[in-house]
């Protein structure tokens, strides 16, 4: 796969530059080596919310900064976590006394500097959070979910915090509360069918035969569930919403919010084709789906491929979900 | 490249019916075999704006259905031109007695197709105006501009026309003029680097070595302007600038748009590296900017690339553009 960039070692900051520079009302780029993104006008008098990870994932994480969502992010090198220093800077910046939420994926560097920079900060006095996405279906069996990995379904808890922080009454407890909530009750599954670069890697992070497929593969590349014949969109979308329904335990009658995400260079044509059989199947088994996100959300670059989220909502969880933000990573029109 | 699809020749209908499936509220499909796709709510008392083109581009073309943007679109198979009975169906559609803009790119297919069309509708007292997008400098010399085909630039066209047409004073020559003022003012290049390949065919659209990149090459593979060494991202984005600036005439003190869009694979974050060095072209040759477009707009499904497109900005333009819409496919927060 080909990229346009400069210098691979320089990816990284140089798509994070460009980003700042392209929506100056929205971002605004600290840290000491600009790996902090906040907002271009920071919120005040509310809890924060914080996420962070690496680069290569676009838009998230940095790129859900904005009013309504994150109010910072700390942001490492492609697919590695950020710096315990810029989730200080992060936090301090998102910190308008009323403490700070930290939100992001389980990942073992990214846990770990987080908890190193939320110790450091209490001498500060600043009061955090930690809640952690993990949604992956793939990465590890249900009994035992703490051990799974944080993909595409933290989108979500970025809304649902997000509105909920600026509500006039927030408090950090009842931010955190209700990003618990929404986690727990989001379960996605990805496939994979081609890989990506890693710049300074400057080869493909794995290898699928032309006719393979991998169920449950990771947004870095990590092994999912099972490596197979690429099977038809119509068996595809069956399976994956099979396996989140049989995991989630989401049944008849519930509602829920599904987000069909691209991977990276599978394009919208493919997600529509994927996304009838994934409506029918819902349908199906009773289940009620309020207008779907269907995109790019959480990607790896140019990996081909695709997750399906499914949220299961209640009337807060839908209610924050459905909060207008004017974002353009955030479509109020789906 | 793999694709997630069931049978290659349903790639189009498919995916055109799980778009309209996952947004009802926007998009309705009619026509004899589902390739019209019009407003769910038709408009009333408005000048009529209506595309077509092939499938592959998404959100191009039909995406662009919907309030302040398209009233109707007329879908070919994968690369293919609408059928006349299409363009005819989406006319009809889109007319409420003020008559029908017909705006599309500069394609033989298309525009025998829509002519017909038009034809055939005169003798059912549906006036037409046509207005073709050439922007695509890669295409044909500067002298001959009516032989350049239309790529990214057809978007701004859609969004000033669209706008216009929702005007309550608005006319149909009013809306086709301000069309053709747009397109008159709006210049694309593009580059390539690795190509899609169409369901049907089974093959890539064309083949380019490793390190090599096709600049100027169409959406549908067409050939461009020259075959070289790929180039670093900074070299690339000041030549692409050069090379639009000089055939524009766009020059110091002069107001633009400027869409930096992603032909399918290339991630954001390859975006917006271009867009630093872009932005600061612009900046030395005294060009003044709004916010840009940057993502996925024109594409031709999984290819690798990206294309610049500049619109040379009057008021009524700039305001036209600026106008909200709520469209998953057109962010005002940009």
């Amino acid at each position: 796969m080909k990229k346009i960039l400069n210098h691979p070692e320089n990816y990284a900051d140089e798509a994070l530059h460009g980003m700042c520079l392209a929506f100056p009302h929205l971002y605004a780029q600290s840290g000491e080596a600009g790996r902090v993104i906040t907002r271009a006008i920071p919120a005040d008098n509310k809890p924060g919310v914080v996420s962070g990870g690496g680069s290569g994932h676009l838009p998230t994480f940095a790129g859900y900064v904005g009013e309504g969502l994150l109010d910072a992010c700390a942001v490492g090198n492609v697919f590695a976590g950020p710096a315990v220093m810029d989730c200080m800077d992060a936090i301090r910046a998102a910190d308008s006394g009323k403490g700070v939420l930290l939100l992001f994926g389980n990942y073992g560097g990214d846990k770990m500097n987080f908890a190193m920079a939320a110790e450091m900060l209490e001498a500060e006095g600043i009061e955090t959070r930690t809640v952690l996405a993990c949604d992956d279906v793939g990465s590890a069996s249900r009994d035992e979910r703490h051990k799974r990995r944080g993909v595409a379904g933290l989108i979500y808890a970025y809304k649902v915090a997000g509105a909920r922080a600026e509500q006039p009454d927030a408090t950090l407890d009842a931010v955190a509360a209700v990003a618990q909530r929404a986690l727990d009750n989001t379960w996605t599954l990805g496939v994979a069918l081609s890989p990506c670069t890693v710049p300074e890697a400057g080869k493909p992070t794995f290898t699928l035969a032309d006719d393979e497929m991998e169920m449950g593969m990771g947004i870095h590349g990590e092994p999912g569930i099972r490596r197979g014949p690429l099977l038809p969109a119509d068996t595809l979308a069956d399976e994956m919403l099979t396996t989140l329904l049989n995991d989630s335990g989401i049944t008849r009658g519930d509602r829920v919010a599904v987000m069909l995400n691209s991977l990276g260079a599978t394009p919208l044509e493919e997600l529509f084709i994927l996304w009838r059989q994934v409506q029918a199947g819902l349908k199906r088994h009773g289940i009620v789906a309020r207008a779907p996100q269907i995109g790019r959300y959480a990607t790896s670059m140019e990996m081909t491929g695709a997750s399906l989220t499914l949220m299961k909502l209640d009337e807060e969880l839908a209610s924050l979900l459905l909060t207008p933000v004017s974002h353009p990573y955030w479509s109020n029109a789906q």
